[in-house]
């Protein structure tokens, strides 16, 4: 059983990004450059948009930070977008989620233009992605997809089941597993409305467990050998951390570890991935800006 | 075993816009107007254009036919398009394909105006599609949800299977069916790569098929009261026939159709539903540009 190890990977990529972005100053271009946009105190939000911002500078990249009270008007915050889609300094830039309830998301995430839209949200990356495209290709589903190619695990024409059909995690996973170009997979979307979610997640040779539901992918639901990518990260209660919780995965990692012939810990998986692939496509930003 | 006569359906459907469009003129608003672009003299696709201007007539609709010859540049196309995404009068307009090698399909389908690209084919309406926003769906995988509803066939929960990963059915199918407020199923995309294929389709309740092989699903590949759809169409050569050929879908009908609780025939099944979902498309299209 190997363990899918996300942080080192995540610190190669970066490493390799940091190289690449060297090389590129001293040759004599500016470096690439990501704004991050973040609305009020939410305790999450400030720690993603920080560690982002952590990430620029290991990178090598330029990096602002716009702070708006969650006081600002709808049209306030577009208005900041559209500077930010205006700006030539800005390679690409990110509206940290979630947004304050009067404001609508969906208008401020259309409100990014797709070449700056480095989160992947915006429905022209969502459906040129969809339809084979080049797009920008949102965080963690890329970087499932790179975990999977970095630690060269078969998957052409190997059985996929995504467990969940958000439109951030299962929907893009299932359609980059299933094009020829990306995972050439036979792709299975289970939700909570499957019948029979157990015999189906059991003839999966890879495994996507995205439902937020602390160890619900138990030993019984995994074929022995497969493949298990755990995207959960829940705060459960745990009296023994100073913080007082721990992040507990989709998946029940003591149970199933031993069946898998790899598998994705909690937390040190999936997660340090999201941050490095979004630096990732501000450098494909930055390279389609400067037409590099 | 039920036929599943997507004649009648569409038919019926054509009757209900019909009805529409007579309420809507009658209290002194224009009538729906399509336009359609067709580029030089591929035979089928004057006969598709043909059959939707026809559609529009039997719908109530005004229609526009631009013919253009296949020396067209691909500037005066986009000119073109321009033109009617500017025409307060249109509504929602196509431009057929396939085009001339030298004209990027691409580009001339995102130069369409998403609010009157009633093809659903701009990567904004297919986006918006997969993360469930309103949004134009394309005819055919539209036309295949249409008949499962108007047949009662429950989806819920059911394990679809799709045979193919175009773009313009096997992925929209797929998105379509997994979302709760559409199909609510657990879908399974199968192609030329997957493993098992035979033994996953076996377990499907709901089987589509949109690979383009004449008769590729044998009876063996069915599940005993499984819902059967065909979205085949090849042209066979038959000597019996005065034009020379018939049409075959991707089942093999008279093996299959005996095991099946309901089934759609080619021709007669979802072919008849896709110029009537276009229009469905244009009289939404004329709503949202009206208000009403």
């Amino acid at each position: 059983m190997q363990i899918i190890d996300g942080k080192a990977t995540a610190a190669q990529i970066k490493a390799e990004i940091k190289a690449e972005v060297e090389h590129i100053v001293a040759s004599g271009a500016r470096a690439p450059h990501l704004a991050a946009v973040l609305v009020g105190h939410d305790g999450g939000s400030e720690t993603y948009v920080r560690n982002k911002v952590l990430a620029c500078e290991a990178c090598g990249f330029e990096s602002t930070l716009l702070k708006f009270e969650d006081t600002i008007t709808e049209e306030e915050l577009l208005n900041v977008v559209d500077q930010l889609n205006n700006n030539p300094a800005i390679d690409g830039f990110i509206v940290q989620l979630p947004l304050p309830k009067h404001i609508d998301e969906q208008k401020v995430t259309e409100a990014i233009l797709p070449e700056k839209d480095v989160d992947g949200f915006h429905p022209v990356n969502v459906g040129r992605m969809s339809i084979g495209l080049p797009a920008f290709i949102s965080a963690t589903p890329l970087g499932i997809l790179t975990l999977l190619q970095r630690y060269n695990i078969p998957t052409k024409g190997k059985k996929v089941a995504i467990l969940g059909r958000s439109n951030i995690v299962g929907k893009p996973m299932a359609s980059l597993m299933m094009q020829k170009q990306y995972g050439d997979s036979t792709v299975t979307v289970l939700h909570s409305h499957s019948e029979n979610l157990a015999e189906e997640c059991r003839q999966a040779d890879i495994l996507i467990a995205a439902i937020g539901s602390p160890a619900f992918v138990t030993a019984d639901m995994v074929k022995p050998g497969a493949v298990v990518i755990d995207v959960g990260t829940t705060r459960v209660p745990d009296a023994t951390r100073a913080n007082g919780f721990r992040l507990q995965g989709d998946v029940d990692f003591n149970a199933v570890s031993p069946l898998c012939s790899a598998i994705t810990p909690v937390p040190g998986g999936v997660g340090p991935m999201t941050i490095c692939m979004l630096m990732l496509n501000t450098l494909q930003a930055y390279k389609q800006f400067a037409k590099l």
